[in-house]
Parts: structure tokens; sequence; C-alpha cells
């Protein structure tokens, strides 16, 4: 369990609100907030309700995305330690009128404000409906960026840059995915990526293995990123 | 011009923070708001400061969309009469990272709020600012719908759809449109949607002819839009 000094820290930090709002919500909040460790692979996305909580990242990566009714998958964006998840709390957002889909890409440490607690609060107090906004427009802008990604550039350029942000986050030259992992994170297709690794090996950028991909010539690469 | 009366009544209708700025607040927002007419075809988004205004539409249809390097053309959502684009006054919401391209699909009569001055506005009062995200979150959920109506739905259903809201929308049965205008609103290709209208035309719900597309069997169309 996290410590109440560490806590309070953490969410003074975190909600820009905090001198906001009273002692007394300020204890209510501290009530109203479960620190829950997710296995990796967890759909952390509510029920019908779609109010699971707001998200506070301690540790882990979790991925917000899309799925069609044939089961087509579009990654939105990935949030972050330090970063919050308001979009798994529509119900705080009376104007936000979609749901997406929310997964643990890794193990995951969150804290998680209870979601009608929160919206009680954010109901009564404008400065944290403000933050709740404020909080959903910068989402706004990380799904604008994903549509000019997908829409705006081609799948060799997608999946080069791909390759390139997974090595740079994991700090290693292999990037350890199918390909249909890739295909649902750049948006493509599985024979798409296949085709377009293998050009990517015939060019001598990266080597192909059961264990993923290895990248062996990152200049090449991020001139094909372009 | 538009009488003061008429303009306190539609700035207390549309802009919700109306009761909770000073009366010297009213005044000078008053005196920087501009009364514009735009001709059909209109570019309205800024130049280099991305700051053209807080728009508020009193008659004509805006439409919000992103251009390629290579000319590639998305329209994310449009505007219409009552409704109001922040976007266009990205200024305002420091969280706003991207640009949107904003055209009068229709001549237009646009309420334009000075955006310095609405900037100056929202940083001193939260209910300024909150409207202003809670707009921008309506902005969203219209995003999130063109993403899944681009993405999710295939051409054939995109383009009946389309023609249905058209008709819908000019409560007429003819959409005088190009097969080039038409790939731009659903996000595809002249090609393709050349060939799919073909298609719709053997089936019989449609007539093609240079003036536009005649819409001649809507139950059928609708039955393939779902």
């Amino acid at each position: 369990m996290i410590q109440n000094g560490q806590l309070i820290s953490l969410l003074e930090k975190s909600f820009s609100f905090w001198d906001k709002i009273s002692d007394l919500e300020k204890a209510a909040l501290m009530d109203n907030i479960s620190d829950i460790r997710y296995e990796k692979g967890t759909c952390l996305s509510g029920s019908d309700d779609s109010c699971a909580g707001v998200f506070l990242i301690r540790s882990g990566t979790l991925r917000v995305y899309m799925l069609s009714e044939d089961g087509k998958d579009l990654t939105l964006f990935r949030l972050n330690p330090g970063e919050i998840c308001i979009l798994s709390a529509s119900c705080v957002l009376k104007l936000i009128r979609f749901e997406v889909l929310i997964e643990a890409e890794t193990e995951c440490r969150i804290l998680v404000a209870n979601a009608n607690f929160f919206s009680d609060l954010a109901a009564r107090n404008v400065w944290v409906e403000n933050f709740s906004y404020k909080v959903a427009a910068e989402r706004f802008s990380d799904v604008m960026e994903a549509i000019q990604r997908i829409f705006f550039l081609s799948v060799d350029k997608r999946l080069a840059n791909f390759l390139l942000e997974e090595i740079e986050r994991n700090n290693t030259n292999v990037v350890p995915v199918t390909h249909e992992q890739i295909a649902r994170y750049i948006g493509s297709a599985r024979e798409v990526v296949s085709r377009t690794l293998k050009s990517f090996y015939v060019l001598g950028a990266v080597e192909l293995s059961r264990g993923g991909i290895k990248i062996v010539d990152k200049k090449l690469l991020q001139s094909m990123s372009k």
C-alpha cells in the first residue's frame, strides 16, 4: 500500500486543483482512491457504465485504443507513469460522447479514483471540472497526432517510426513483437507489415527472426522514417 | 451590423460563462466581437499564429479538416449555426497542440471574438477557460466519430451514409457534388468513389449525371448504410 504522505505529495503534483478543494474534500478524495496492481494484458475500461475511474499511473504503460465490430484495432495513444487517464471515467465529462478501450500493456501500478466520487466533485467545483477537461484536451492532441500518423504517413514510414520508437523506449536494438501486433499498433494489416519488413530486410535495415525484429542499420531506418 | 440587444441575447445563450464575468468584461467582450460575412470557400484558419478568433456561427456551415503534405484531405467535422468554433483560437487552449484547417463550406455569417482578448479573459477567469475546454471536448467527440466512420466502415457504407446525410441536410434527393469532393468528405480516393457509385447505380439505388447524384431508392441506400 502507498503511504499517506506519499499519496498526498503525488496528488498535489498530479491534480492541479488540489489547492482549490477543501481539506474535507481532500480527505474524502484520498478515501476514494485505491492503489491497484494490474497484470499485463488486463482490460481496464469499464463495463456497461464506462466509468471505471480516474487513473493516475504510478508504473507501467496503458494502451488506449478502439476496436471495430470486425476486430480492427486502432491504437490512439499510450499513457506512462505520472500521466492521468480521464477517458476511463467518461461519466465525469458529460461532453465526451465516445468510449475507448484501455489495456495494461505492461504490468501496471495505478491509483484509481472512484468515478462517481470524482464526478460529484467536478460537478461542485469548476476547478476540478476544468482540470478534467484539460486532461481530455491533451488526449485530444494525442489522438490528432495518431490520425496524422495513420492517415498521412505511408506504411513504410509508420513502420520505420514504430521500430525506432520501440528501440528508443526499451533501449535495445531488438523489437520482440509479432507482425500481427505491429499491424495493430500502426493501424495496418499483418500481410502488409510482413511485406514491408521484408523490404526493410532486403535493404539491410533489419534482420528478422522468430524472436522479433533486430535493427541492424538505425541510420538507414531513420532516413526511411522521413 | 448586428444590434446590441440581439448580440447580448446571442452571447448570453451561447457563452455559458456569461453570468460569471463582470459587466466591464461583458462590455469589453462585445467590443472585441466582429460580425463578419465570409464567401463560400474562404479559408478561415489563421496564418502563422493560428489564432484567428473564437467563432460563433450565425448562418452557414464551416468544414474543419486536415490536409497532408501531398494534398490528402480529411474532413473532421462540420459546424452549423449556433455552434462555436474554438479550434480556430488554439492560443486560448494551451493544451491543444495541433492545428486544423477551417473553410466556409457555404456563405457564412460569423461573430468573431478576438483571440487575444478571449485568451486573456480565459487566463483570468476559470469559467471562461472551462467553457473553452468543454467546447473542445465536444469537438473531440466529433473527431472520434469521424475516426470510427473512416477507419471502421467500409467505403460503400461511408458513401451510403454520406449521400443519406446530404439529402437529409439539404432536403432534396439530388446531391450536387463531384466524385472528387465526395472522396474528400469520406476520406477515400476519387476512383474508389466512382467505382462504388457505379455499383450503387447497378443496384438501382442512384442515378448518375453531370449535375450530381440522384437518390432513387432511399430505402435501399439505408439498408446499404448499415
